[in-house]
């Protein structure tokens, strides 16, 4: 939750719309404006009813603490966070109202180093989890320098927009778009044929572009010291919605899977000018939790041993044994063995449906037998092999099955 | 974010006023009723206006999500749970209006052995974390049963209301309030006498009394068998709200520093109910993350590798050297060891500072003359110790340093 002057504003007209807002406690309509509320006019009673909104992004609650704690800070200042955020969108597949957000900034400096220690991160990361994705790059300098080139910085913007759909339109329609937003045939034409060359090399036509090519290389120069698992592209056309990135533009896309980006993220020059602390630099990424989590259930990459988090589930086979079977248990929570205990004396059935539901490893099953010789009767789920062990020997035995 | 439906009237009167309502986008004003707007009507207009709240607690939106996936679930049904709740209350020390709550919660048995697991988990965390706690248990019958023997049912939340100041006020007090709430004097020193003896034994004064001793002698019978580090007592006054609680009930105090409970729950039996799974007992309990971490602050009771994360700072004499410093960082990264890279050829004495700050215990200082030799000079921090490495025996050097 933050203070909705710090969170309006920043995201554009569109993010203002999607940012979820929290009634004020108690007698809310009290000071609202009569007149206003006869009228019903949403808009303008909003904020007199409104003083809090939930989190949108990490980022810019990030740029508030960093502008209220700036003394406290040793710079380069790096940080983790992972939360949730709230958009007040229409809820479809990829795309959630309340998610969870990861993410990793550096502010205080406006070394290159940093892009790309966040890509070797990227990297690093969707290794780990196994699922093979494009990293791709492209800087604001090279965006807004299509217009400059053209001579028409007016249409930087539109320009964008139109380019930001080339994923999921064709080239013919995006023509279309730029002469609509007012470029003509052969000016369409030179950006179209501009984004499709993709080789870095090739960007320097203009002196705001050369900045951009200069850092894009500088970092790909600096990844050349990585061993990469993923693909690291350039990407002319990525833009990333613009709001506040002033230089390198980061997006993950998944390779082999319908999912819209993974992660994403940039640099941004100005972003704690807006809470009075003016130039900071500052870079981060964004790992979307939610969409990996569904691209993992997917190609179902999650490890094997997630699903079998019990090792053991003891089994009393009557209520005089119970006392018995929770001290079994705490023996082998207490020596780190994941255990769970069946409360009741129920049928032995159903107590191994139990634990084939939560995929205990082995059942141990406890008797008056059992209990008077100080034992337990101990069945592996898998190979059905029975062991009677004593108790003094379970931990050793159930410690060396890996 | 929950329906306000399910959250609403959950925790009584209170508890409603205490919910962050969440404002429907959009045109919110516009199926207000006109005459609630125009007389102010903040109670009437309010459900008009919002459809959502953030999560009181994390029970409630629990027993939603059984309730909806009854049948995909193997009974009983455990769980945990680690996230933020919202209270639109007065934030005070130890009282924050976003906290973070971390619930364990057993569901579709009625045993109390999942009791005793419980207050098992609440002793380990503790002593994991060296908290001295002191965990107090009561049961609902028996703080019913103080009315009950008396004849006086209807009496049982007043003077459950006025038991439950004992820990903030003088037992005289408690005496008055008794006798305001219609208690004789003689009624009001009975039940005076009663809780200040604590022995469970004792608490055979009505049927319904006897039931909860019952569970009690039960809990704490099973409870023998475990090694407790902390102190597991009998509290016949605590009530923690009685909003939905049935059963058992715990507390969690710390021993040692001013702070209000850092835990609590208890068994309920009719929580599903309100969702149309009627007959479901469930018994949970929760942790506040927020005031674990300010005893931990004050205590001081943070381990010390937390506050060392980084092992290495990596220097780069000049702007030639600072590729060099990005592989040597990845090498290391790589390999396992927390590693930090100063991204600037700076004055030594600049990152000297940064290196303090951040903690690192090695500085790792790299000019023309290691890179070119494929070399590093290595200072240790605490010790002025300096040593020049080869990068090929870097990684088992660093690796050595425990």
């Amino acid at each position: 939750m933050e203070q909705l002057d710090t969170l309006m504003g920043k995201y554009g007209d569109e993010g203002d719309k999607l940012l979820f807002k929290i009634i004020n406690s108690g007698d809310f309509l009290k000071d609202a404006d009569a007149g206003l509320l006869s009228d019903k006019n949403s808009n303008a009673v909003l904020r007199q009813v409104s003083e809090k909104g939930l989190r949108y992004d990490l980022t810019v609650p990030f740029a508030r603490v960093v502008s209220m704690n700036q003394h406290q800070f040793s710079f380069p200042f790096k940080r983790y966070q992972i939360q949730a955020v709230w958009r007040a969108d229409r809820p479809q597949r990829g795309r959630y109202r309340e998610f969870y957000q990861c993410d990793a900034d550096v502010v205080g400096s406006g070394s290159l180093v940093f892009e790309a220690e966040l890509m070797e991160m990227y990297d690093r990361v969707f290794k780990i989890l196994r699922i093979p994705v494009k990293i791709q790059l492209n800087h604001r300098a090279i965006l807004e320098s299509f217009a400059m080139h053209l001579q028409r910085p007016d249409l930087f913007i539109p320009i964008t927009t139109a380019l930001d759909k080339l994923d999921k339109t064709s080239t013919d329609e995006v023509a279309q778009d730029l002469e609509k937003v007012g470029l003509t045939t052969s000016e369409a034409s030179w950006i179209l044929a501009q984004i499709q060359n993709k080789k870095l090399d090739d960007f320097h036509f203009h002196e705001n572009s050369t900045k951009g090519v200069k850092d894009l290389q500088t970092v790909f120069d600096l990844l050349r010291h990585s061993g990469l698992n993923n693909e690291v592209i350039f990407e002319p056309t990525l833009a990333r919605g613009l709001s506040y990135y002033t230089g390198c533009i980061f997006e993950v896309l998944p390779v082999g899977i319908k999912m819209g980006s993974l992660g994403g993220g940039g640099r941004y020059d100005n972003l704690t000018g807006a809470f009075g602390l003016p130039g900071m630099s500052g870079v981060g990424i964004s790992f979307g939790a939610d969409r990996i989590y569904d691209v993992m259930e997917e190609l179902q990459l999650w490890p094997e041993h997630l699903a079998q988090s019990v090792q053991a589930l003891i089994m009393p086979l009557d209520s005089s044994t119970i006392e018995y079977a929770f001290s079994i248990a705490g023996l082998l929570r207490s020596n780190g063995i994941p255990t769970d205990l069946y409360p009741e004396a129920h049928k032995l059935k159903k107590q191994f449906a139990h634990a084939e539901s939560i995929g205990a490893r082995f059942a141990i099953i406890l008797g008056e037998n059992e209990k008077n010789n100080q034992q337990v009767s101990l069945k592996n789920q898998k190979t059905g092999e029975q062991h009677i062990i004593a108790k003094s020997d379970l931990v050793t035995f159930m410690l060396h099955q890996k």
